[in-house]
Order: C-alpha cells, then structure tokens, then sequence
C-alpha cells in the first residue's frame, strides 16, 4: 500500500491493509504470538488505529478469516445446559449454524483452507483458538486428554461438514437434523467428556 | 496391467485421451451410468481398446481419479476378522494406508476433491462406488439405514483425515496410531454395526 502519492488513502485501503497484514501476521505465527502491534508495523498504520476500526486481537482476526460466525454466540447456546446432552446439543447447533445462511460461507473457508496451504494455516488456528480452547475452557477440561479430545470433536464435526455440505454424500447430505443428532451426538458427547477408550 | 506389445508412438495420448474422457464422464454421470462405451466415443476410439488399456470399468475408473490404494485389497484387511473389532481394524487400516507412502497422494486426492467441485464429484463417486459400497456388499448390510451407516463412516474417516493429514490439528496429527484406534474405532464400530440412536 506504500507510494501512493498524490491520493490519500482512503479508510477502506487502510483497513484492506490492515486485514491483509493480519492475515499474513497469523498465518505466520500463529493466532497467540501475533500480536496487534506486529500487524500495525507489517501495515505500515499506528496500533491505534487497528484497535479503533477492528477493537481487539480476537475480533481482527474474525474479520482477518472472514469468519461466518461469532463463536462467542454460538458456543453459549452450545455450553449452557445439562452436560449429559453436551454432544447432541453441539452437533445440533453445528448443524443448525450449517444448515442456515452462514453455511455457504462455512463451506467456502473449509474449501480454501484445505485447497491452500496458508488459508490452511489460518483455518486451523481458527478451529484451534477460536473454538476448541473456548470449548475446552468453558467446560473446564484440564486433565492430560483434553486436547486429544478437542482434536476428536474437530475431526468428527470436519467430517460431518465435509460429507454433508461439500462432498454431499447421501443420506446425510439430505438427513434431517434430528437423525444426525441423534447419531453423532453420542460420539461428541464420548470425545468430549465420556471414556474415550472404553474397549482398551 | 494390460500387455504391451507392440507399443507405437501415440499410445499415450491416446491413453490419456481415455483417461481424459473417463474422468468427464464418471464426473458427469456418476460411475454407475458411464459405460465404458460412452467414455471411448467421447474419447473417439474404439471400446475394445479402453478394455486392451485398463482392463474393467472399475479399473478405468481407479486409474481415471489417480486412486492411491487398491480398495480391493485394503478392504479385506478390514472385513476378514471377528466383527466386534471391524471398527477398530477399519480405523488401523485407515491410518496405516494414510501415514504411509499412499497417504501423500491421499492427501492430494482429498485437497482437489474439495477446492474444485468436479474433482469432488470423482471423490465422491469413488468414496461412494469403490468404498462404502463394497463394505456394505461384504458385511451384507442390507438394512433400511445402511447408507446412513455409510455415510456416517465417510465423515468419521474424512474428517480424521482431515485432521490429521490435511489441517495439522494437534495432538491427533501426531497421535499414535493405536491412540487413534482406541478412540475412534467405537465410534466407526456403532457406526457400522451398532445401535445408531443409543439415546433415543
């Protein structure tokens, strides 16, 4: 964005900029060692300035992913309630999220990331940072296992949208929801809190 | 392979010619509506030398989507054995093709698949045609939820692949493979042959 001279840049090129700073920044580094104010250097803007169109770290590198969702939002409805429905209520609020406007967007992020080795990178520091730790911290799992069963959840939900809504592999490309929860829901809810090896 | 005697020049572009036409037309019409007589007009020769090339259809159409692995001979690594351990052979066997030199070209198999829809229909077709079919076929699942049992593997296994393999999701891209074993074998064992509902 340097050397334009004679024009002034606009706000729209400034947060361009900043956006593809941070993209860059967090693919890089990943989403905890980027900070705010690497990405203001690599744009070339003052840190006041991505605090003052963007607010913080986190909701730069929502707009940085394009992200379809707002985790926060999503993972209450997900959390709140009893824990023995933790993983039907899960699966029921990804396919929920999936099957409404937001899931062409979804779709679209599962495709360039797994397409694109750095739109990768970002991707994964999404499921990573985003959602898995906030899963993890709101339920409060903190024993040995607990990112082994986060990285179970992320390949089970993987699957369940790369089958449903990319590969679109029938019946569960067309299977009403409900069918769905109640045939994952049991193996989120084993990932999540149950015993995770139970034939060992 | 089919003999090659006589070998001019030539034979390769009009092998690839076959394998150019077979891929547009299993991607346009599915496997199960391509003839091989359909693929050798579209690629103007003569049906008997698509035969001469690549023997069956099935494995014109192996050759067509650049399969890594023969599902032939890596299904019954699977379906040979006690049925209460059919998932966790399912998930061993997984592992051990994709952490071996076949998974690269796998991996590569799975990234085209879903950044371009037309290579995710030959995906699709080879998932559907070449492996859930056969596990149906060879454990004699004929029941009204059989394809929901099949689709349901299909997302357990893309998504460990893509976990694993494709996103780097840690600690499950790095896990053992017995650790992977343990875990999600029960799942692809409900899946399969156990009750799928357990919680209705």
């Amino acid at each position: 964005m340097a050397g334009r001279s004679g024009r002034r840049p606009g706000t729209s090129d400034t947060k361009d900029a900043i956006l593809h700073a941070a993209r860059r920044t967090f693919g890089d580094r990943g989403y905890d060692a980027a900070s705010i104010r690497a990405i203001a250097s690599a744009a070339s803007v003052d840190p006041a300035l991505v605090h003052h169109y963007f607010g913080s770290k986190q909701q730069l590198f929502l707009a940085a992913v394009n992200a379809p969702i707002d985790p926060g939002e999503i993972l209450s409805r997900v959390i709140d309630g009893d824990r023995a429905d933790l993983g039907h209520r899960l699966v029921r609020t990804f396919v929920a999220v999936w099957d409404g406007p937001a899931g062409i967007a979804a779709a679209a992020m599962l495709r360039s990331a797994i397409g694109n080795e750095w739109a990768g990178k970002l991707f994964r520091e999404f499921i990573v940072t985003q959602l898995l730790r906030r899963v993890r911290s709101e339920l409060g799992l903190d024993t040995a296992d607990a990112p082994l069963r986060m990285s179970l959840v992320a390949g089970q939900m993987a699957g369940l949208a790369m089958v449903r809504y990319v590969l679109l592999i029938e019946p569960l490309a067309s299977a009403p929801a409900e069918v769905i929860v109640a045939s994952i829901g049991p193996t989120v809810q084993r990932y999540l809190i149950g015993d995770l090896a139970p034939d060992a």
